[in-house]
C-alpha cells in the first residue's frame, strides 16, 4: 500500500469517495469503521482506496488493520479528522473508511444452491432496514436474497452499517426485473411464499423444507395484490393484543427461523 | 374542546408542548402524528392538549379524528404549519399532536398476570430499538414490560412512533432499580432468562411455560457478567454463518414467540 498525505476536500480522491458513498459509482462500495473494514478484509472483497486518520493510525486496531491493508494492492491515504468526518458522513467517525470492488452475484448464482431457502426484497426502502434484513438472512442460513428494481440498494453506507458484514458473504443479486424473477423461479420450481396479516396460513404450517422464495414488500403497503395473487402459499403471524403488524425484519427473522426450525436434521 | 389560535412560538402553550416532547416534564407524554393519535384514543389515554393545523383539519382523517377529540375534555389549538414543523421536530409532520397523561404501571401490577412473561429492558440506549422491542412484546403476548434506570425511555416520542400504539397498552414499568427488580422476581418465583451467543442451552430447550422473565442488556455489550451469573439460564440462538450477534429486537422476537409456540393451548 502506497500513502499519501491528503488535507484538501478539493482532492480527486475525497471527491471519489463521497461519489461513491453517495451511489454515484455503482461498481465501488464505501466501506466506514473499523469492524466493517475488518470484516471487508475477512471477505476478501477487492479493496482500492483506503482512508484513515493518525489518530486512528495510533490506536491498537489501526495498527492491526493497516498492517493487514500494508500487504494489499491499494492506495492508502492519511487524512485530518475533520476531513473525515466529511468524508464519512457521520456523527463519530471511526478514523478509517475504504472503497472497494461492490460484491456481485447473477440471479443464476443466487438460485443455485439447493435446497433453497431464498428472500426476495421487492420495494424496501429503507436501508436500516434492508441491512438488518441481510444479517438475519445469514444468520438463518439463507441460501441467496435478491432485490428488485424497486427496492433500496444492500451496498450503500447506511444498509452495510446494518448488515454488520452479512452483506459482503451472503450472495445477493441486486436490482432484478420482477419478469426475470419470476421466470427464473418457474424454471427451478420454487415455491413463492409470501405473508400478511389476514393470510389463510398459519406460518408454521407451511412445508419450509421445499425450496422456498420468501417475497417481502414495502415497510409500509406489503405486496401488491397482484403479486400477492400469484404466491403458492400466504401465511400470517399470530400476533396477540391489538398490534397490526410486525417490523419487516422481525416478521421476517420469524418466518426465517421456522424454516431452520424445520429444515434442522 | 375549546380551541385557541396560537401563531407565536412564544406562546406557553407550545413551549409546554416542546418541553415534554425533549423529556423535560415526565407526567405527561407527547404524542405526534395522525395514527398514534388515534391509538392514543383508543387506548383511553387522559389527553391533556391538542394541537393541529387548519390544513389537517380540513382533510379526511383530520375531520374525523378532531370530531372525537371534540367530546373530550382537553384544550386544542389551531397552529401554522411551520409552527407545527418547529414543535415536532420531525421532517414531515402529519399535523396533529397531543399531550397525555403519561401510562403507568407499578412493578406490581406489571408483575401481577399470570403465568408471567416478561421482557426487562436493562440499558437499551436506542429508543428505535426500545419502541420495536415494545411492539413485538405486545404480539408476542407478553405480560409486562420494565425498563430499569439505565434504559432509554419508551414513552419519548422516537420510541413511541417505534411502538406503533403498542406502548400506550402493554403494562410497562419505567426506571425501576436493580435491587428492587431483583428482590421482586425472587419474592414470586420467577425465572431469569439471558441470551448470549455463547450460552450453553438452545433456546427451544427452555422451558417457557414457566414464569419468566427475558432479561435483556444493551445492544452493544448485553448484560454484565455479574449480572448474567445469577440467571436461571441462559439461552442462544442458533447463528449460521459467520454472523456474531442478531440485532437485539430480532433475537427477542425469536425467544419470545418460542414461548408463544410451547405455550400454545
Amino acid at each position: 500500500m502506497l500513502i499519501d498525505t491528503i488535507s484538501s476536500r478539493q482532492n480527486p480522491l475525497v471527491k471519489r469517495m463521497i461519489s461513491v458513498r453517495d451511489g454515484r459509482e455503482r461498481h465501488l462500495i464505501f466501506v466506514e469503521g473499523a469492524r466493517l473494514v475488518q470484516e471487508a478484509i475477512d471477505s476478501r472483497l477487492r479493496i482500492e482506496t483506503v482512508m484513515f486518520t493518525y489518530e486512528f493510525s495510533e490506536t491498537e486496531k489501526g495498527k492491526s488493520l493497516l498492517e493487514t491493508l500494508q500487504a494489499l494492492h491499494c492506495r492508502g491515504a492519511v487524512v485530518p479528522e475533520k476531513l473525515m468526518a466529511g468524508i464519512t458522513g457521520v456523527e463519530t467517525p471511526q478514523g478509517i473508511a475504504l472503497l472497494a470492488s461492490r460484491p456481485y452475484a447473477s440471479l443464476e448464482d443466487v438460485l443455485e444452491p439447493a435446497p433453497q431457502l431464498l428472500v426476495l426484497a421487492d420495494g424496501l426502502q429503507d436501508p436500516g432496514n434492508l441491512g438488518a434484513l441481510v444479517r438475519t438472512a445469514e444468520a438463518a442460513g439463507v441460501t441467496g436474497l435478491i432485490t428488485s428494481r424497486q427496492t433500496a440498494d444492500p451496498f450503500q453506507p447506511k444498509a452495510l452499517r446494518a448488515s454488520a458484514g452479512s452483506a459482503f458473504r451472503l450472495p445477493i443479486a441486486t436490482h432484478i426485473a420482477h419478469q426475470e424473477i419470476v421466470q427464473a423461479l418457474r424454471g427451478q420450481g420454487i415455491k413463492v411464499v409470501t405473508a400478511a396479516a389476514k393470510a389463510p396460513l398459519h406460518f408454521s404450517e407451511y412445508d419450509w423444507k421445499q425450496p422456498t422464495v420468501l417475497w417481502l414488500g414495502s415497510e409500509g403497503n406489503g405486496l401488491p395484490e397482484d403479486v400477492a395473487a400469484t404466491a403458492d402459499a400466504a401465511v400470517f403471524i399470530p400476533m396477540a393484543g391489538a398490534v397490526e403488524s410486525l417490523n419487516i425484519t422481525v416478521a421476517t427473522a420469524l418466518l426465517l427461523f421456522e424454516a431452520v426450525r424445520q429444515r434442522k436434521p
